[in-house]
């Protein structure tokens, strides 16, 4: 039987790594011959959530047609987002809670994504339906994806699902959800040690709208001024990635985990989308977005439309 | 709230009507102000199973942006399959069988697909998730549309889950599987109302095959020679069709669903690949092709090969 290679986004964040690995464990229970990779180190918010439950960092892969035919993808569906060989693979399935895009088969598929925060969230409830148990620290891994997603709760992506989901979670790893999680997004929001390459990278995705490639980063944060105490080296390092990887416009999205609230910076064209998609005016390269803590819901909606109007 | 309108594929089959009927009822029963539409009229198979199930066929629509912004799509998922003004409409959901291509959301949706043989054996899923009891009617279309795709389980699409939810259904709805089935089948098999160029159109798809253009038809009928007797006035149209669209070979496809068998006759060049990819010798235009349903799976795989050979 072919091994079957399951794996997140490229620059996984703790709900990428976390998906793969409760993903994989659920089909290896189902009699598939599953492994979790990735395609990417662990940040280290999800290092954390590794190192607190005892979990093994998935293997990092560059290509997977070298040694299967067949994989699933968890966490996200744009070929962009995927392994770079990934129009020589069957995708036998997906589960995702983003939107569909440059995402096609040549074969009918199992296809699950559903509006909620967490991708963990729509695997729990697949572990449910096949009345399969979840080991103590795969539910560990669970609920720190829904944490890392959800902001602790605080994000608009977050519903009631999530919550329900990250509680139940909580039960079984035997954490404290409140404490556990503060700890965990804390870890993750140690910047000092990054350079602005890694920094803009960390959890960056890439969208094509209109006929422009639109790069988005984003970095949480307990104070928005760390960072922006770098804007210039910043910024240098944002036009460097536009000009080799033929980005037309960066939107670094800096987020304070605590306040729920984020300013974004932004290098290249066309500028005056960001303005009219958000309703700001640029200053200096930058605008706060009172209440904007989530990139899928409220930072690439309405910057499509600004593109497609 | 926005009235949300659900509806399956051009051309409807009885899986597209059926779809759009119980997945309409359970979103109204989930508290969602939906109605089930149609882009096209019923066939005369849907329409027995209406009849039957005292169901009344969806309204017709060709635009919906008309009267609202908000869709689901059951049994499709492709721009080209589905209405004209798709892309001024918000895919909230979408259940579906097919393989994923020309589909794109600005926002994440609720996706369900998986790779069985009608998109009401995903529905039946679906309802039992949300606890939800299916009424007698909605019970008989779903499982109308579960023998319509599988030809009463008996095309090699059919997977185990299909038989199991079309027996459960069966149950709720209160009939005999196999005598309904048999019925509703023979029902879409009344050809003689139709002309020889609706009857070679009425389910045919083309395929590019080395360099060639292959058009392939299919009618399903419970008596071949009933077909065969049209011999001549079915040739006639083939070879226009074949002269009119730059098809270089028509093969269609005769399948009696009784004795899932099927003759095909064949016109146009060259007629040699037909009888190396079915290891038969063409006699009068003809040949029968034992056990063959499946255009999908058992008449374009074989031909590819042959004709890439």
């Amino acid at each position: 039987m072919t091994k079957v290679l399951i794996f997140g986004h490229q620059n996984p964040d703790t709900d990428a790594i976390a998906s793969a690995i409760s993903f994989a464990y659920l089909q290896n229970k189902l009699g598939v011959n599953a492994e979790a990779v990735a395609l990417g180190e662990p940040n280290e918010e999800t290092a954390y959530a590794l190192n607190h439950f005892k979990v093994d960092a998935p293997r990092v892969v560059e290509s997977c047609a070298n040694e299967t035919t067949q994989v699933m993808l968890v966490d996200h569906n744009e070929a962009q987002q995927s392994v770079g060989d990934i129009k020589e693979l069957e995708v036998l399935a997906v589960v995702d809670h983003h939107r569909i895009a440059n995402f096609e088969t040549a074969n009918p598929l199992y296809y699950r994504a559903e509006p909620v925060g967490c991708t963990n969230t729509i695997i729990l409830k697949i572990f449910k339906e096949h009345g399969v148990d979840i080991p103590k620290e795969i539910a560990g891994m669970m609920l720190s994806a829904i944490v890392s997603d959800s902001l602790l709760f605080k994000s608009p992506t977050c519903t009631d699902e999530d919550v329900k989901a990250a509680k139940e979670l909580a039960e079984i790893a035997g954490v404290d959800l409140e404490s556990y999680g503060l700890e965990m997004l804390k870890a993750g929001t140690n910047l000092s040690t990054k350079t602005a390459v890694e920094l803009i990278n960390a959890d960056a995705k890439t969208f094509p709208m209109a006929d422009k490639s639109v790069r988005i980063g984003q970095v949480n944060t307990v104070d928005v001024n760390d960072v922006l105490s770098r804007q210039s080296e910043l910024e240098e390092a944002m036009a460097k990635e536009n000009a080799d990887n033929g980005f037309d416009l960066f939107v670094l999205v800096i987020t304070n985990i605590l306040d729920s609230d984020s300013v974004i910076l932004v290098v290249g064209e066309p500028k005056e989308k960001i303005e009219t998609a958000f309703n700001v005016t640029l200053e200096n390269n930058t605008a706060e977005l009172a209440g904007v803590v989530s990139r899928k819901k409220q930072v690439v909606p309405p910057l499509t439309n600004a593109f497609n109007a």
